[in-house]
């Protein structure tokens, strides 16, 4: 697609790996390892896979010309392997009718795909743990530092901002482990010649997955997998996963940002999400992007999901809505991981702003905390019906809930100015916030130790 | 995305009008536009839209530049006023002032959109009214050319090969229409400055809007339009249906393209579908084309559905989701809609086969036809109960129906062996096909006429 | 599925349409007007077609043994139609060999179907005419009734409440348009027996579709569309432009509704979204059902365009996957209208407090507009350099925009006092707001009338 | 949904698992579990926690009442509550109080979920066993059963129907895997009380929480995960691949089962995919359920996807969105997941059938095989040469490739004809295919022992 038209997703490490030479390139290493391989077991003449090689260098090829081919053959791997023959012929004219031997299109693409996939996954790996790491600092900074939950878009009562920090990084984690898991399961060789048999190769197929799989530093799996999908799928709700995870850190941080909030804010940044005409304006740009992504990767992994009842031996259209899906995934996961990471980095927390939040329902919120202050003496019960009396005659009058309850003898009974006071605070009534950031943090340390 | 990835939609007209440059030549557009209106309504100074205008060519621009620069911005329209700005003040620094007055970013992105999808929409008419010319030609020559209904992947009556392909005619005309309705909502200008109230042009906002929209010769819809996106979601879904209709025709072609069917095939095309290790395979690679275009459109049409409830004024994270997702469903629709018109244009159809197919099951296919036969003498109860039992027969001792069936009193009693053939003959049991090919073709006509 | 899963979408009128009874009604609706137009035409025996019809009445038909047998069938039609045979039989031998004579069971259930979606049509279009009511009066209302604009979620200029509201129903317009469209283009009739070409009916299969589409008064279609299903997959399309312009809206008002925002409210009901335990809160129900249909409708939708690849005369598991999917789209568009129209028709809107929300940014929001004020005088570069100065100066400073601007001689020497605070009214500001909100109201005025 | 809509996916396992009784059941057996751990922690008096548990069987709740309640309330946990709060004061007024002590609605709506997860597990993993078991044998039994690879839905060299049948057990094993890897990973507690922080609890929330965990069997979670949804989506996206999983392979047996295919069938059952109007009919019942299953799961795991992004402490329409969706993926994968156990428990396999449709090229399929047997003699080029030569003649001449190349000297001075026939013989071109079954036999066979 036309650059211009996604200036979102541009810049992180990932897009180097889907590049049009890297993809070829990723071919060319299987076609080279193929030649080592079967020259090794003297299935092919000693020094024809030099001959072949030596050409597998993504430099030496026409990109425009062959790019130009595939639109016209269907897919990349016959013009290209065309061309690479061409290439070695050129030079070793025996060694050229040695090259692919015994593969098939569908070999080379999905184990060029898989070689991809193996550089592409310690760079998300990397953002992930550096985004894990930002988001432990802010959890430990923050870990009593109270904010008001929301639920249902509406103030509910104090929590902590290093607990939503710390839920955030317990989120990301688990992404990260099953990108991992799936990942690894994905570094398998495609091997299976035109039926997924071997059969060209005689009676030495095997010898040659073997020996091919240990040359690419593969696993070899048990059958070839051209119709079976199921790893590539994984990775990508995995990735998915990703994706959502960052999503609602860029939702929660996107309603933190609004101009009548104001409690955090993406790192200010020259050129980025300011307006001349609107200085009061913090764009969430970050926040955009990570929830652009979040929207347009679910239909993507649907796509893999849905494309999954392949046809045989090779499938006829689900195979090829793969091509562009799982690079996209990857694309859209990784400039959302960027932008996020660098957001958590310089993350920009008014705990100021948050603490005078907490007193827009004038001590509302704080009901809750009033009546268990209350109902040690008055039992739960009444407790409860004072307070919500008081509530409504607060609302009613305009005026902060503390006020009122200090006009009642069953309060001033019970509770002293101080003990009223205390009762409350926000401060006072964050229940296990700190406790979980810091099982949150220590999880995450037992699991780096592993 | 790297051009090499998806060899298969490329070589499309709609191509064209998606490319970086014409990206930005549809926002270019706009800005001229925008200055033409304001200097003819005395709002910028006479002159300051010629100078501007000057500017407004693509040819002007340094994509290169831009890309980097919309990379930094988060979106395209903020560096391109500004180079568009620089190159205009290095011409006529007074002009530059007026350059983009009174619009914003979004009012240049859609409007810009609108021009691309003007332009894009009569290359998918064409592709559409040529794809049914094609297929109007199939289905008045094979009106009356039996093959065997499938339902269920199984043959079920004869039927006719022209029935089915004006029943793709009659689909493809459908989607034609939906996408000219859809496309027609589309063509409105978006302008409505920072904030949807145009208050940056005072009280003469709705004169500028009304002059840009003549300019551009685009409605002018009764609001602006910047959270609502449903007119190009509806345009999506238009071209989703085009998809889903190639999509069908795909998947019927694929299967009457088997090597145990033969019945139709994709025109054979030098270097195309061809196995030089397998001389007898004819690969449907356009039906591999359509086929993924239809498991990848749906979801993308999902996504711009997902994305509508944009944050109020503007959205977060929905509008962006929608950037590339609009242009690369043109893209895939266009390239189904490219290989599946030059299918049809060439479709070789194996009449023979077909005809051979329906005697595959030696008979049992014609049993209806030979109950109706019957039932006019026997009663249709009895008839069916004769049939049945002569079709277990027929199977049991693996002979063919009409063998049986001659054999029987009950039979030849009541039909002459030219009457029973003639029941055993698919041709003879055609029903309404030929009438319904007639009435579709006939719809089609009256339509071009109308 | 089981309902206590989703109390969300209770209680539509639309639900009534899409029980287990009305669905088995729908099918013997198809069957009884089969028999009758195939008496009338004389093709069954005179008689046989009231004995057929008296018994089409689903209070006759046990579901649960139906529901048993359709499992085990496969589908409800099979199971439908030896129930409804032996009943016939019960009562009149002869006639019930003319039960579902030369009918397939995709005729009746489709056309079932498409009787239901009639029914279903004027249920939902009122619901929307309802909805579009509420939103133009409080277009109407509160034309004038300023509020901070939001993009990307933050505070931008000045518009109107009334803007929000007509953008609102002009939205809910097109879409209701976009429904009745194509629903008007889902009436029509399935009628094509088993392999589609109506042969058991011999040469009289067009006159026995034509009576019939007469008897049910749907349309009758150039071709039987087993098939192809490209018309309900836009009916599904459209209903999805419903669910997502009611899911803008829900965004919208749910974050009007956040506590610390409180510009407008779902109307207050007993038992609805509040709590005893945090009084303060107001929790936006129907927004986060609107929300949750928004959500979950796109993949159906998705669904339905991806079940679009139907094999051949009767497609394998495409046309199964759309059983469910369509009237679950319904169910969920029928119960979000409802909550959505409910909610619109008692919203409480707090212009008090859109009035002070605007004042948060102490006069930075009004920048733009004072940068117009003073233009005139000195130039629109140097306004705007001297605004953003004083605007930084501000910030710093904490104090309001007005008070650093009314230090300043050079804005003290061309405004007035009342000049200055004139800018600084975010009611002098509101651009076009009226004017566009009186183009939507009139726009809906001539519809109706036309 | 009404039951009659679907009757495809009744009578699956799971089902039982996801009825209203069983969620309503999942929410009372954390109430019941709640009140033991608070007692036995001396929060609630002793005595309340039986009081407490002795109503907590849904057997005593009145589903209808609940259901009407819950529509009004827009959940089902808040009537929950009432309803068992009501019950326990009819027995004991002061237990009654301590009904849901501390705990939010989503702490039981969730927790509720994860037990019925729990129930639904073991389910799936047998019947996926069962299946894996029934491909076992096949692949074992067929190891060497030659029949047509297809790619691209065409013949292109010989496979074996145990590399078929391999091929999908591996898949179904890693899709086990999957869900059993996500599916522990879900047995997590939800108890955060309404802001997640347990703060109603006092400082011995977390006492509280983990004695709950430890009465469930469940794993304490470092944080509550109110808005954190990953696991849910995570185990959605495991079933999701078994979805996929089956539909491959109801694709290919859909395929096979081709009347001018014929080589593998679903098993029949009276009443079940036969047709008596069309007795050669054998309708792959079976395949169309997982094919509906497989079309229409991606969707649903895409809502799960697009539904992380939830704001802050508990989401509004996000995870509203799931409640309905995680149980209908069960319900489709469990529908699935049986009748594709029951078929390939009694595929019926027509090995002669395979072989003879081996012949259906004439010989073109073995070219390949030709071109290696002559290619010691001749050098491989050159004998590729001549069969390429060959086969265009036999194609011309209406000839078996066989008879051709039995007429060419180059082919006669090198291969007797016993040479030619088994290079002309499939079986004896089958690669590595009965190699690639013992491995993935003896890797199913460790994993079980392990």
């Amino acid at each position: 697609m036309p650059g211009l038209l996604d200036p979102l997703f541009r810049g992180s490490a990932v897009d180097a790996v889907f590049t049009d030479a890297a993809t070829v390139q990723g071919m060319l290493d299987f076609e080279a390892a193929l030649a080592r391989a079967e020259a090794a077991l003297s299935i092919i003449p000693a020094g024809a896979d030099i001959a072949i090689a030596c050409q597998c260098r993504v430099e030496q090829i026409d990109l425009d010309a062959l790019a130009l081919a595939a639109a016209k053959a269907g897919n990349t791997a016959i013009p290209l392997v065309k061309a690479l023959t061409a290439k070695v012929a050129a030079a070793d004219r025996d060694a050229s009718r040695f090259v692919h031997w015994g593969a098939t299109s569908q070999d080379i693409m999905d184990t060029g795909l898989v070689l991809q996939i193996r550089q592409a996954l310690p760079l998300v790996d990397e953002g992930l743990a550096a985004l894990e790491g930002h988001l432990a600092r802010l959890a430990a900074t923050h870990a009593e530092t109270p904010l008001a939950a929301r639920t249902w878009m509406q103030q509910a009562l104090p929590t902590t901002f290093g607990l939503k920090a710390a839920g955030w990084m317990a989120a990301v984690g688990r992404a990260r482990r099953a990108v991992a898991a799936s990942g690894r399961d994905c570094l398998v060789l495609q091997f299976g010649g035109a039926a997924g048999t071997l059969a060209a190769l005689g009676d030495r197929g095997l010898e040659v997955a073997e020996a091919l799989a240990r040359g690419l530093d593969l696993i070899l799996p048990d059958l070839p997998w051209h119709g079976h999908r199921d790893r590539l799928v994984a990775l990508g709700a995995a990735l998915g996963l990703v994706a959502g995870v960052l999503g609602k850190m860029a939702r929660d941080l996107s309603l933190l940002m609004q101009t009548e909030v104001g409690e955090a804010f993406e790192p200010a940044e020259a050129g980025k999400g300011g307006s001349s005409a609107m200085p009061h304006k913090r764009n969430p740009v970050a926040c955009a992007v990570a929830l652009s992504a979040a929207t347009r990767v679910p239909p993507l992994v649907a796509t893999l999901f849905a494309a999954m009842p392949q046809e045989q031996e090779r499938g006829l259209g689900g195979w090829h809505a793969e091509w562009e899906t799982l690079p996209e995934i990857f694309r859209l996961v990784g400039g959302s991981l960027r932008v996020m990471t660098d957001t958590m980095a310089g993350l920009e927390v008014d705990a100021a702003r948050m603490r005078a939040n907490l007193d827009i329902t004038r001590g509302l919120l704080m009901s809750e905390s009033v009546v268990m202050a209350l109902g040690e003496a008055l039992g739960r019960g009444p407790a409860h019906s004072l307070v919500e009396k008081a509530g409504r005659q607060a609302v009613a009058e305009g005026r902060a809930l503390g006020e009122v309850l200090a006009t009642l003898p069953e309060v001033t009974a019970h509770l002293s100015p101080q003990q009223l006071a205390a009762a409350l605070d926000p401060s006072g009534y964050l229940g296990m916030a700190p406790q979980f950031v810091a099982r949150a943090l220590a999880a995450r340390n037992s699991s780096r130790d592993a």
